[in-house]
Order: C-alpha cells, then structure tokens, then sequence
C-alpha cells in the first residue's frame, strides 16, 4: 500500500511540492530496450505546462524533465534505451514566489483542501498549495510519456491516447464538430473551432469576474486489443475511475456513456455484434465505452470526468480560521480561472498509465 | 496486486462462480475483540437476496453465510467475538438450475462479458454468467457487515451507511420527499414513497416486455470524522471510485455534486464555514459530498453510480458466435429487469468497506 | 498489504484455525486452460497428512480438499480446466478433539506464540494451537500443488521440485549417499537410507522423553529456466526467504552454500562458467544455488532451512499465565516431536508457490 | 507489486545506477510532526561511505544526501519538521570514473550478476555495476534514518538499532568481548577489539592477493515493544528475511539461534518465563531472538546474515563472454576486499525500515 504510488506492474511514485526544490516521479516496471529520451517526455510536458495563454496561472516553468536513472546508451541498439531498472524524473521548481502566505496559512479556503490537511496532519506547507498544488500533475505526464512509450512497443504505432475539453460550464461542444486536430489549436485543447470561440469570451468573463468555473473533460484511447483488464476487482474501468478521481479537482468519473446509461433501455445499451474486417469481430456502436466486464473490447476506450473550479476567487467567502474564528477569505494572485484546461494532458496521462499496466499484467496472465 | 482483491489494511478477497459449490470470501484485517456472529451479517444479506419480489430475478437463494474461521467464543468476553485472524465466509449455491446454456454458450450476448471473456481466457463458466454474475456480489455485502462492525467499532453508533435509489430509466426521485424510513418499505429501495409507486409502473412495463432499464443509486455515509483518506493516490475518493466501479454493470460514479461541478463557478462550489456545535467547524453546504483533497470533511459522504440494464432481454439482437458467425440471440429466463435495485445493499457494502480500510489506514498514519 | 497472503502474481490467502470448521485457501493468478482435478491436490497433501507414522502427530485427518471455484468441465478441451478465476480450495476439520483446554488457556508455553499472541490481540482461540497451529500448513500445500501445475504448463515436465530433511538434532545424512527415491521410503523424507535408520532411533529416544527436536530441510527446484527474479527488492531469493520464514518455526534459510559463505574466498564462491550443452552456458559449480544478482542462472536452486523444536513437550518449564503469575507448564497430547519432517513437503509447497509467481511476473516483465 | 520498493506503510522505492547522475529514493508513509534535517540522515550515511580506509572501496563519495520534498519549517513548531507527504532523497554520484569497461561489457564475472542481468534484460549498464553496484545502499541507509526517527518518535529513545561484523572468513568474534563501544573504533564495525586487530591482519593478506572474502553480520534492535509483526504471512521475521536477502552478496539469514536451533530440544528452545521489573513478564534467554510466531516479545531483536566475497578478484576465473565463448576473466580496479564490512550500516538500515513498518502496522492494527 502506497500514498503516492499507482498502478501495479508499471508503477508510478510520485514526490513534491509546489514551493520546494523539485516535483518527481520514479517509474518503475518499464520493460528494457525501449528508446527513450529526455525529449520524448518533453513533448508531452510542453503541452501541461503552464503561463502558455492568458487562461492558465500566470506562473513560469520551464519544466525541464531530467532522467536520472534506468537509461543507457547501449552500443549495440544505437541508441539510449531502458534498462528494465526505476526510471527516476526530476523536475526542478524555479518560479517558486516568495511571497506573504499569512493569508491562506491561517483560513482555510472554502471548497479547498486546506482545511482537511490542517486537520488530519497538523501541519502542512501551504505555499502554493503545497503537495496539493496541481503542480505535483506534471509528473504524472511525465510518467504518462513513458507510458505511451510502451504501448507503442507493444501494441505498434497505432495506440493513440488523446484527450479533449467538451464541456467549460454551460457552454458544451458540438459533437458534429470534432476534429482532433483543432485540439492544439485553441489554448482549451477543445476539438470543436466553434465551441473554442465560445470558450475564450466565456472564460475571458469568469477571469476577468476573478472567478472560476468547472469543465468536462473526454479522453479516448485508440488501438488497445480485446483483452486488457479483469473481472471484478481487476476491471480495466474501475483501475481509470480510481487513476481519474486521483487528479486534483475530478469529482466524477464516467465509462462510455456513464451516467446516461441509468435511463437506457436493454435493446439500446446493446452494442451489437457483426464479422468484421478480416471476419474480426466488430461492433456497431460503443455505448460501453469500449469495456465489457471490465475487459477491453478492442473498441476506442472512452472516459470522461469533471473537474470543478478552482477554490482561489477573489469573490469573499465566509470561512475559519486554524483557531476556529469566523472570518472571510478571498485569494489574489496566479490561478487557473478553468483548471479543467491544463487537465486534458494529465487526463490522457492516467489513462495511458493505466493502459500500460494492464498491457503488462495481461502478458502475465496470458502469455 | 491482486484481481480478486480490494482493499488493504481491511482487505477482502472473493470466490465462486454463479453455478459452482459455493461463493465467498476471506476478510482479512479486521481488529480483534469485535462481536460477530452469522446473524450479524445475514441481516444484511436477506436485503439483497433473490426472489423477494417480482422485480428481481425469481431465483431461490437462502444466502445462509457460514463464517468458517476467524471468531471465537471468548470465556471472558462472553461473546463469540473476531480474533484478528481471517475471516472466510461461506455462500453455498442451492438454486443453480441445471438447464440447457447451448445458446449462451455459444453466442455472445451483446452488451455483456461473453465476449471479452471468451476473447481473454479462451474458456468460461457461462452457467448463469459465471464468475460475471450478479451472484457474486453477495460477497460483498458479507464483508461489508463486517466493515460496518469495525467503524462502530471505531466510532460509535452514529455511523450509518445507507443507500437508495434515486432514479430508473426516465423517472426519478423527488428529493424534497426523502424518508430514509421509507426505504425499506417499497421493493426498490427508494426514499420517495412517491416514486416507488412511479417506479412499479414503470418497471412493469419493462419487465412484461421482457426488456432491461438502468439505474441510479446513491450512498450517503453519515457520521464519519473528519480526517479519513490521503492526499492524490491515496485519496478516499479515488478509492470508492474504484470500489464501485468493481460492482457489475456500474459505468459512471460521482462524489457530491459529481457531474455537475463543471457548470458551478468557484463561488457556487465553495463550501462555506462557520463555527458550529461547540465550536467545532460546520459547513454551510456539501457540493463537495464530504471529501475535500481526497480526506473526509467530517459531512456525510456522498457517492452516486449509474447502473446499466442487464444485456438478458428478450429482444433479438444480432451478434456472432465464438467461430466468428454471426447470428442473433435473445435471453430466456429468470433475470433482474433492473439490476440497480439489488446494486443498492451492494453499493453501501462497497462504502462501508473502504471506509472501514481507510479508518484502519488512519490508525497507521496518525495514531 | 495483507497478514495473510503471499505473493504477487500468483497469490494465495489463507484462513483457518486448527480447532474450526475448516481450513482452506484461495488461490489467484492461476491462469486459464490448465487442467485441474481435487486428485491432483490430494496426492501432495496425503504426503504432509498427519498420523501416517509414530513420528508424527496421532491426529487423524483425511486433509480431503474440495475445489469450490475457479474449474470448469470444458467440453472442447474435454477435461476440467481452470478458468483464470480464483481458485477456493477448502478442507474441513474433522478430528479437532474436544478436551480441557485450560491449561494452554491460561499459561504461556516458553518457546511458543501463547504469550505474543496474547499480547498484541488480547484474545486467540488456544485450542490445538488456533491460527498458529502447523494444520495450515496443508492450505500452503494444496497451494503448491496448483503452482507446481503453472510450472509445469509454462516450462515443461522437467520442472522438478523436490526436498528433503538432511539433518535431524545432531544426526546429519551423508551426502554421498543422496537418492532422491530413497525419500519416499522412509517416514522421515530423507534421501539417505542409512540415516533413515539413524534418524529413527535418535527420534525414538526424543518421543519417549516427551522431548522434541530440530531439524534442516533442503528444497531444490530443477527445471527453472535462467532469468526468473529481479535486482534488489524483487529477488528471487528475498521472496523464498520471506516465503520460508513464514513457516512455522523456521528460524533461519540460506540459498546455494547459505551461511558458509562467510568463509569462502572470492576464488573459492565464483561459479566458473564454460560452453555446455549445444552451445548453452554452465556453471561448474553451484555455490550460488542457482540465483545470481537476484535472478534464476538456470542451475538447480537450492534453499535450505532450519525448523526448531516444537514447545510442546513434557519437561515442566518455568512460566507466567495470563494475569502474570508464576507457574510451571508442560504439554500432553498429540504433538510432532520433529516438526521438521513434515515441514518437508510445506518447504517444498512454498517453493513451488514463490517460482510460480516470478514465472508469471517474468512473463510481465519480458513477454 | 514494485521491484524497486519495499515495506508497506513506511515504503521505500529507491533508484539510480552506480555511474548515472544521481542515486536516491522516495520515503513514503512517514508521519507528520517529525523533526528531520539532512544532517539526521547524514550522520548514518557517513558510516557507509567508501574510501574511509584501505579495507573498502578507494572511490571517493561524498554521499551528500539532498532532502528534495515532505519536510517544512513550521514557525509554531520552530523546526523542519516532516509533513506526511513523500520523502524524496538524492545524493549525486560525483566519483563515476570514466574508464574502459569493455572487458566486464563482453565477459561475466563468475559469481556476479552478469549473466543474469544479460540473459534477462538482454541490455544493462555495466559501468561500475549499474543498478548491482552496493552503490544502491547508500539509499537503504538514507532510509533508514528517517525510520529510525520514526521508531524514536513512537516508542522513546531507548530503540537502538546496531549491527556489528563478527565473523570474517575463518576469523570470528568472541562473544565475551563484546563491546558496542568498539564498533566506532575500528574500520570493521566489530565491536571485539581483539578481532579487530585479528581482522585487520587477515583482510590484509586477502587485500594484497587481490582476493575477498565472506562475512558473517549481527544486528541488535533493542527497546521494540512486544506486539510488532503477525501471524504467518506477516510474520516480522518473514519481512526481516527478505529486507536482509534484498542486500547485496547475503546468502543466508538467521532469526535468534538461527541454524543452529536445528540441534536443540524442546527444552534447550524453550525461553522461560518469570516475573520481571514490575511485574512485566520477563524471559530467562533469547534463543527466539525477540521473535515469536511472528510477533515480537520485547526482548532484543536478532538478525544474522552472510555476504559473500565480492567476485571482482585479480585471479583470472574460466567463463563465457556474450557471444557465449569460452574466455576469463579477473577484475582490476577499485572494490571492497570484505563487502560484509559495509553492510553493517546497511543491515541496521534494512531492520530499522521493517521495524517502522511493522510499528506503523501495529496501530493500523491495534490502535
């Protein structure tokens, strides 16, 4: 049992704070021979990273991952590769502000965990939020990256893991609308151009208002077999529910068509069956969100959550202080006035974390 | 790790298919010097079991549990009480109908496990579904008993895990009608006495037709302190995200407003404080469904999952057999037009466990 | 975490106490398509059956396990197969005498787990040793039995996993006279003839004085291909020491030359290699016992233990009883005076059980 | 499952290779309000360092270790002090010679790791050992710092954990010498003066013939309660085994009497018990080494273990290369004659880390 660890065979344990030295991971359960670089991980942590447009914290890091360990240049194989051993990720902090944290060391922000920290540990570091700050979420794209790295090894190039912002308080996308290449064209990672116009003058007047809002946020995974997961306890879908709701803020966690499926009847929630390509099999629709018994069907897998505003608005709210004084809060400074935006990459890095280690564990039940 | 496992520090592993000897479990980790008898956990059992009415499925379980291990009759405690060794208990089959499963056997039933399994393993025990059956979760609802003996054991009497069913296909509760007395006096487990009579109707329209519909439950914990779970991976709601989702048929769960965070701004969302009850800190709401950074505020925690209709339904749906053909199948038999009912003791087992493994957890961590 | 469980992959939790109803286990991680009948288990656990010589316990069991899950007659492999769900095994007590307990109630046996039993839980059901008794031991080998079926599956008939008692007091066999036949032709599971006859007048003299006595068993396991295990924390060897030193009264386990190693030179410990059997490497010697760096070479790994003498003896010892006076103990009753002979066929079962699950996690890792 | 972690509620993942950048690990389940400072750990790892005498290895390493995250200067506290959130520790490799390795790239060391790592990972990082080098331990002490801290924090400061070389080669301690005050005064960890200078002759006739030598290791825990470990699978002396076995070069581990327990009766084995200071039960010797069925007794814990002789020796040794050709081999360079010396700090480490563990079960357990 761990409190900053997750997943089984392809395991991730995470470290840091917002303020302190560095944010890290150690990944463990890489298979060995696969290349991998600095700057495949990189990648992905570009896309997380924040003070990239006017809708993110204003907070500047570089986010410049280091390898520390579990990677060779191996003559042979031409090229850096892993070696079976822990894969350490550092990420230093260099924008930590030193700043007056009076404020919020001593009232607890309504809807903010800082009351329920101070309660359970007598002690927290506040500044920043601390552990709890979604900066700690860069590691888990960081280690998502490696993730990826193995399903591509396993599974060839097809595995394709991509999420989406569907939903930014009552504006929605339209579905008619979605092109995943509009996805990194609009600073809401949303595959709807038109629903991205929406989206800007929306948030623009929560910022502006110095308030928040929440999001929806959809990610799908292409090209995993029929296969991965279990029954029961090991379902592929309860594994991405517990991944999902460990990201800062996810309040709900669906599988293919979650909560809908309560006013479905048996005949529609039937996704039907026929010879496909090849005499595969093939299915004609997808309710199930690709999972059947908590196993993979080979269809996309689809999970979608929300994520609620972030508790920092400068609206006053009534709160208590750590001596138990009534009193009111409101909190300047950098905030993500939509922190569902910069969940998108973290969102695709779970479900590629937990995709990953069930690809592992099926090799052992299966062979 | 474990496919056949949940929890830690109060841990419970499963057996039994649908059609074997028996079905059960070995609950491990529960503190010694507990009072525990067989009638303790048959209280709960009897609420999920068969054949009560004709909303569920007509087969005849007694659902007896054998506790095999574990509990001792104390001298001195005068009591038979658990002895901090494991305890298994034990479910035997009696109603397993021998019959002819050529057609299940053979075909895939869409919108079920039937292929996934098949496609995984290469071999199943599809009498009555096998190790997928509903069956199953008659374990559950054991080792919850035994979860709920810890947290009073922990906490007094004022824990109380309770669930209901707030909606069925399209018709849902009215929430200003909530009676938790009325519970158990309507064959749906639903608080609105209003709406069991809405929901009779509904239902035998659906069952007549031989056809399925889906659910919501929802669970509500009362009486828990302030301080249970951890921050990120080891967050409370991470784990009953993941526990409920271990339930058959379950696609989507929420904490607290769930969902519907992403329409609320931060100011909405914040729960505010005050001083309450001698003092010590109240909320003014709970959107946040009694967890804040993945720790118990001390409200009432809030779970809601959506269950799906059960793919045996008397409509032809076409599908293929396990040679590839394809083919139609439609589902004869005894079966739950809508499984969410009976997933309401289910759901509540599920809470109380993890909540009973994450009291022990705290014991750990704080003292 | 679980008090009751051990291993990964392939894993296996226990309950039972001596005097209940039953005792049994469930077996996970088995994978799909083996066959698997009671018969297969019974031969392994008629060997560690109680009563079957004047050296061992008079209690009369059957030790008759039942599979209560995780088989299925499949009709087109035509045989009863698992299915890759858990495995419940189950064997009932049929010979838990009733007698007066009360003394064993109250007084703590030097050298037994009475007193820190006692201690830490408050209450143990004390009768025939409760959870503490060597009867669960028959649970580990039933165990053993479905890991010795993976092995074979995986690797081959050749997987070969044998041992036997090489020292009894001060009685030792004489290598040179090793026969693994001869094991079954004595009551003490040693290779040696000569000191069969040896070991059972040294042991007649221990069982007339009411004494008892120590013992070394030695498991090797032929057949292991190299490359089962992991650097560090996922040795090969920690997970059999963990595995061996969860037996009852073991004391002590060593792998290849074990403790005297400390006097072997670096000349003297290194296991020369040269190009053996169609180009393969060997080893000229095996100091290593098979395992190097943590990871399986290929040779026969050798795992060596010792079992201490049972504190059931008849010699009045010094002692407390429970309110903490000062009294005298001594034992009647059924008891082993060498608990080390039938530690023989439990040794072997753990054995089985630790390179079942490093085959599985092989495959994980490595494909 | 994790490779690279051990213990359960106190957690340690370590990382890195003997020539990357940096070695470290990540410290999970530590409570919070615990002073913790570099120079807390510091004081251990100085123990360990290489290059303090001509009898370990000349590389020169400074081990200074870096405190990356889970400590806060607390004003109310006045101290650093830890915050329940991981502990991240880093210590930088800065003596990584860069040589050539082509002779251990190509060819295996008989008695190392080598093949082992080669036939399984088919890739490793060879330089000074990888991921093998006993450089790793420099983490397991680092740990085992913050566990110590813990075992104080619970139980006072009377828990001294301390660990002593008696035996090197064919040269062993007396007992009747022992003097935990000599352990610092000699570069053995050997708290016999007399053996020392004994030790020191021996280990200088090995040294110069370029040869090495096994050892035999003491570790003492003294002031643990009774209580700590369970039944079985979680027998405090199964998770002793595996933490020692995870060392480096260990062969062979003993709880109390160790092998030895193979020659005693019952009644020799038997630890009687009387009355002591207070009325608390007191024993009249320790063979069980402060263990028993699991669970400690209050008395001093003993483990024992055996480290083989480093194969980095001069003597050219037949073997095979990677391309599975016959050649030798012999290892210039720096290297430890007697690996066991360093193990002390190393051993006291590992028993410090399941103490923790097992303290924090404990209260999991009991409260």
């Amino acid at each position: 049992m761990s409190h900053n660890s997750f997943g089984h065979l392809f395991r991730v344990t995470t470290f840091g704070e917002s303020h302190g030295p560095a944010i890290g991971c150690i990944v463990d359960g890489c298979p060995p021979g696969i290349a991998l670089t600095e700057a495949d991980i990189q990648i992905d942590l570009d896309r997380r990273r924040p003070g990239q447009s006017k809708y993110t914290t204003q907070r500047q890091e570089a986010d410049a991952v280091r390898i520390l360990s579990g990677v060779f240049q191996d003559e042979r194989m031409k090229a850096q590769v892993t070696t079976g051993t822990p894969i350490a990720l550092m990420i230093e902090n260099t924008d930590a502000k030193s700043k007056d944290y009076s404020d919020i060391r001593d009232k607890f922000r309504p809807g903010h965990a800082d009351y329920t920290y101070w309660a359970k540990y007598g002690v927290r570091d506040y500044r920043g939020g601390g552990r709890q700050s979604a900066r700690e979420t860069a590691t888990r794209v960081a280690a998502g990256a490696v993730a990826r790295k193995i399903l591509t090894h396993l599974y060839s190039k097809e595995v394709n893991i991509r999420g989406a912002l569907t939903q930014m308080g009552t504006e929605t996308i339209d579905r008619k609308n979605w092109d995943w290449d509009e996805v990194a064209n609009n600073p809401f990672f949303t595959p709807d151009a038109k629903a991205a116009a929406r989206f800007a003058t929306y948030l623009d007047g929560i910022r502006k208002k110095g308030s928040s809002i929440g999001a929806v946020v959809e990610v799908i995974a292409d090209g995993i077999p029929v296969g991965l997961g279990a029954p029961l306890y090991g379902k592929l879908d309860a594994d991405l529910a517990s991944a999902i709701m460990s990201i800062n803020a996810v309040k709900a966690v669906e599988i293919g068509d979650g909560m809908a499926v309560a006013t479905l009847t048996g005949e529609e929630n039937a996704d039907e069956m026929r010879k496909g390509h090849k005499g595969a099999p093939e299915f004609l629709s997808n309710h199930a969100g690709g999972i059947l018994g908590g196993i993979s069907t080979g269809q996309p897998i689809v999970t979608r959550f929300a994520v609620k505003p972030t508790s920092s608005i400068l609206t006053p709210r009534k709160t208590i202080d750590i001596d138990g004084n009534e009193t009111e809060i409101f909190t300047k400074g950098r905030h993500d006035p939509c922190v569902g935006i910069r969940a998108v990459p973290v969102g695709e890095a779970m479900v590629a974390c937990v995709l990953a280690d069930h690809a592992l564990r099926h090799r052992a039940q299966m062979g």
